[in-house]
């Protein structure tokens, strides 16, 4: 072989994206000392998006001082790729769930960070910026994120306020005529992998808001700020966006992106075959390795694996898909463009028991994937 | 792919190797409908052994009227291959376990049958026998068989009898003088796949006695009754049959097919494998296809995947090992001339839940090695 492509999804809770090629590529120079590997470690929006991006196309990671959720001073970062044309932010970096471990409250954690990563992002004079959602720890519907830009918010006294998720009751009204002027002609991308909608049964806070630290009181009144945001933005905005699908997503950030940043929401990895010219980087190449931690008809809706798979089709490139467990009734990924799926487990023995086996199991799965493939081009 | 040679072993308790072929040749048809697929089902000596001969290379299979274990009358058969040059008995189809299921009791069993059966072939004029052992009821050291082709034992009174497990004590005097001419010159291969000594803790009484229906006090009786033949058996015959790995194997016969017959023990594996010539058969194939149940450091001690691997190695034909587990340090797999190794296990499952998955899952797999294998070729 003389160009591969990696391109896995994580394995939950066992090896991520960028384990899984680093995996893969040792793995192929072994076998293939000359081959040449693209290694795409696949960003999802959540933690590690921006370093994802920067490990498959280079670039460079800028550091820059914003509010962490609790409007306190913190170093966050963002990425610049593309020439430094496009950026990419991943909330996480200053609204995750990780910077209030020991103090989760989404009544009061903000996105107003977020906004001024995208405001830094502009002031380098980016034309695109991609906004990953996920591990937040915020309910605010992106009204923090809005704040940080110029857009004004204001309470039935007329006072202008940053809502967060237990204040979003109080907007009486949106004033947008102020927002930063730098925003405009820049393209916003959100990556967003859920369905959720903004509010209601499935929205934000029932859904989400549990495991941000809310208890059914708290979840119950988020819930009624974010049928109210989206009551004054309809009203103010002109838009209704509490029914698009992910606009619940991250706290109802989602939402926020679409009415405040004039956002697409879009699926991770549609974001990211764009992002790095998938066809263009496929066009050469002689095998493309994709994988999840399981596939089952879920995936077959345009996860990672067949997202990928759909794209390389089109080059009738071959994909093998590595996984840790495929479920009955998948036959249609041949179709969508699979060649190959494959599991890593070695022994039959319960996820409990192999998931520490992960990196073992992987490499063994790879190596005899690569074994054949080289008995057959010899 | 023009050839593919299917020599896989069972995996014990859930496939049998000749339902592995099954399914391994209709994928192959599946995808490379011209590909000549040559199905080589691998007997171990055990019940099915003629079958598996039978399937591999054609042949007739020919019912005689035989003693069964209590000296009954029963229709039994053996099998004649290579233009009848060569019979295939398994010792099974007359001194069988499951013939006795109800009586089990290895005192008083028989292997008198597989004499008849080696004589019946005799007269059907074969050069060469291959008795498989394995699954057996008996313990008498082969003295039926002996005694069915001519050899006679005498007790201290100078009475003949026909000895059973609990009558090897008995004998004083072997005299082989008036074993069947026809014997001469015809060839017999015992195959053999374990190494237990003719008695002793780990001979055939103390391992195996138990499962056939021995309680301790037999288990005793029954070992001192096989030590006691193979003092005889040197004394009368001058040889020292009873150390010999593989004597102890199916009560001992393996040491009477030592004694009595003047037969060599081989593994299975190896017998098959020269049986069928496997070095013409696959000399031009494309790939060949094997494996067990679990491949670990013991089956890089000789079992099936590795004899076959060792044979194609010499003819640079890859080998492909599909298993239900593949245990740690087992690299040196790959120097014995393995490709690769792959598992069945579509999901991280114990083997309590995934062994009623079997057929479903090598299924899986044969279909994903064989896609991947297209998408190369193309």
């Amino acid at each position: 072989m003389k160009k591969v492509v990696l391109i896995p999804d994580s394995f939950k809770g066992t090896l991520s994206s960028a384990k899984i090629c680093e995996i893969i590529e040792n793995r192929t120079k072994n076998y293939f000392p000359q081959c040449k590997v693209v290694s795409i470690p696949v960003a999802d929006g959540g933690e590690g998006s921006v370093d994802c991006f920067l490990a498959a196309l280079g670039g460079e990671k800028v550091f820059v001082t914003v509010k962490n959720p609790y409007f306190e001073d913190m170093t966050s970062f963002f990425g610049l790729i593309d020439n430094g044309n496009t950026a990419v932010i991943e909330m996480a970096a200053c609204a995750g769930l990780p910077l209030v471990e020991d103090r989760k409250n989404p009544m009061k954690t903000t996105t107003y960070g977020v906004g001024q990563l995208i405001l830094a992002a502009v002031n380098r004079g980016v034309k695109k910026i991609i906004v990953g959602l996920g591990g937040s720890c915020t309910n605010d519907g992106g009204c923090g994120a809005a704040s940080a830009v110029g857009i004004k918010f204001f309470n039935d006294k007329g006072e202008e306020f940053i809502p967060t998720g237990g204040t979003l009751k109080d907007i009486v009204k949106i004033d947008v005529s102020e927002k930063n002027e730098a925003l405009k002609g820049v393209e916003i991308i959100t990556m967003c992998d859920i369905d959720n909608p903004m509010y209601g049964p499935t929205g934000a806070a029932h859904v989400f808001a549990p495991q941000k630290g809310a208890d059914p009181e708290m979840v119950l009144a988020l819930d009624e700020g974010l049928k109210h945001l989206a009551e004054v933005i309809k009203k103010d905005l002109n838009m209704d966006v509490s029914g698009i699908p992910g606009a619940g997503a991250a706290g109802a950030m989602g939402a926020g992106m679409i009415a405040f940043f004039n956002s697409k929401l879009k699926m991770g990895i549609e974001t990211v075959l764009d992002t790095v010219d998938f066809d263009s980087v496929i066009a050469d190449a002689d095998m493309v390795f994709t994988g999840e931690g399981k596939i089952d008809t879920q995936s077959l809706r345009g996860k990672v694996v067949i997202g990928v798979a759909k794209r390389a089709n089109k080059h009738n490139v071959p994909v093998v898909a590595i996984v840790g467990g495929a479920d009955e009734g998948i036959d249609a990924a041949y179709d969508l463009g699979i060649t190959s799926i494959f599991t890593i487990n070695r022994l039959p023995q319960d996820f409990s028991i192999s998931r520490y086996k992960s990196v073992e199991n992987m490499t063994f799965a790879v190596d005899n994937i690569l074994r054949l493939i080289k008995s057959i081009r010899k």
